[in-house]
């Protein structure tokens, strides 16, 4: 790219360093913050920096939070003997949408994945353990994606605490609600009939 | 969404105002620039900042420049009488990527639109008359895109300047250099019979 402006360039270079995004993208939304009034880019500036600078990790969960302790962590009203076991906060923000789950979670921060680098010691499991070991928690629910790397990730933490008395599971996979049959792939459709629930159960919602 | 941070909550709104971004994009940008250096946000935003408060537009040209007039008008090199009239800074740029054009530039900065209610005194079509009312131009090149928006601010810019003596060329439109003819549109096709070329111009270039 031909560039009349190193401050363009620049701006250009560094949107661009944000994934998913080339330099044609990085360009139009640069020209499109050219065309706003100067105080849209301040308020994104603004909004980045601090959110970079001032956010806090949840002590208990290690959910991205304002405080030493998160919203739901504080929440007398949920309960904190189920945890559910998720890869990153916008797990906990699906889940909380569907108003479903009424008990804690725990943000692993990814999963173990030897191809990316990312072993145990990067991630969150140590004060899960600690939390199992401590009896804080009776039921522990794995909701992390279903890849090779989720369920290496499950079957770490799950050898770690099989000793203590926890219930452990992990959330239903299955065809999705509103789905055809003949769409599903087979591995999906197999796991949903070795796994089928009663009947009078799917019935209450 | 449900956000556990009012700072998550504020950068992804910012984000989500640029074009083309939706919530869920700008939470996934968002998040990645959590998980980089502190500085990586930094640079991100003071490129940004210094970028919409310190940019100029020549005055010549009205391109994007860092100084008062653009390098292409610097350039005692390009040939100022022949001036390619174009949208946006991203055409001048597509134009000098071909390498094939040693004239001088006019951004109009858009293009005649009712119904974004953009008129011609929004756009820097009087400086482009005032150029050619001094006699400055030879030849003006309308290199505008092939929409009835182009076609009319194209038309409205040829009227104010059909009592001049100055050239006037409109850039070739036609099937695209390796483009089957069956997957063209009817219109391009017809207008590349109607503006054909002398055999012996078109293996020249």
């Amino acid at each position: 790219m031909d560039f009349s402006s190193k401050l363009l360039e620049n701006a250009v270079n560094e949107v661009s360093r944000l994934p998913g995004i080339g330099k044609r993208t990085a360009l139009r939304l640069v020209l499109h913050l050219l065309k706003q009034p100067t105080e849209n880019t301040k308020y994104l500036s603004e909004a980045l920096l601090h959110l970079r600078n001032d956010v806090k990790t949840c002590e208990k969960c290690h959910n991205i939070s304002d405080t030493v302790l998160c919203d739901i962590c504080q929440n007398p009203k949920r309960n904190a003997e189920i945890v559910c076991v998720v890869e990153d906060i916008r797990d906990v923000m699906a889940i909380e949408s569907t108003s479903q789950f009424k008990g804690l979670y725990h943000v692993l921060g990814g999963k173990i994945s030897p191809i990316e680098g990312i072993g145990p010691q990067n991630l969150q499991i140590d004060s899960l353990i600690h939390k199992v070991e401590k009896g804080e928690i009776k039921e522990l629910i794995f909701a992390l994606s279903s890849t090779m790397e989720g369920d290496t990730t499950n079957f770490y933490i799950f050898k770690q605490i099989e000793k203590f008395d926890i219930t452990t599971s992990t959330i239903a996979r299955g065809i999705s609600v509103g789905d055809e049959l003949e769409y599903a792939d087979e591995v999906t459709l197999g796991r949903s009939i070795v796994n089928r629930i009663p009947f009078e159960q799917s019935i209450r919602g």
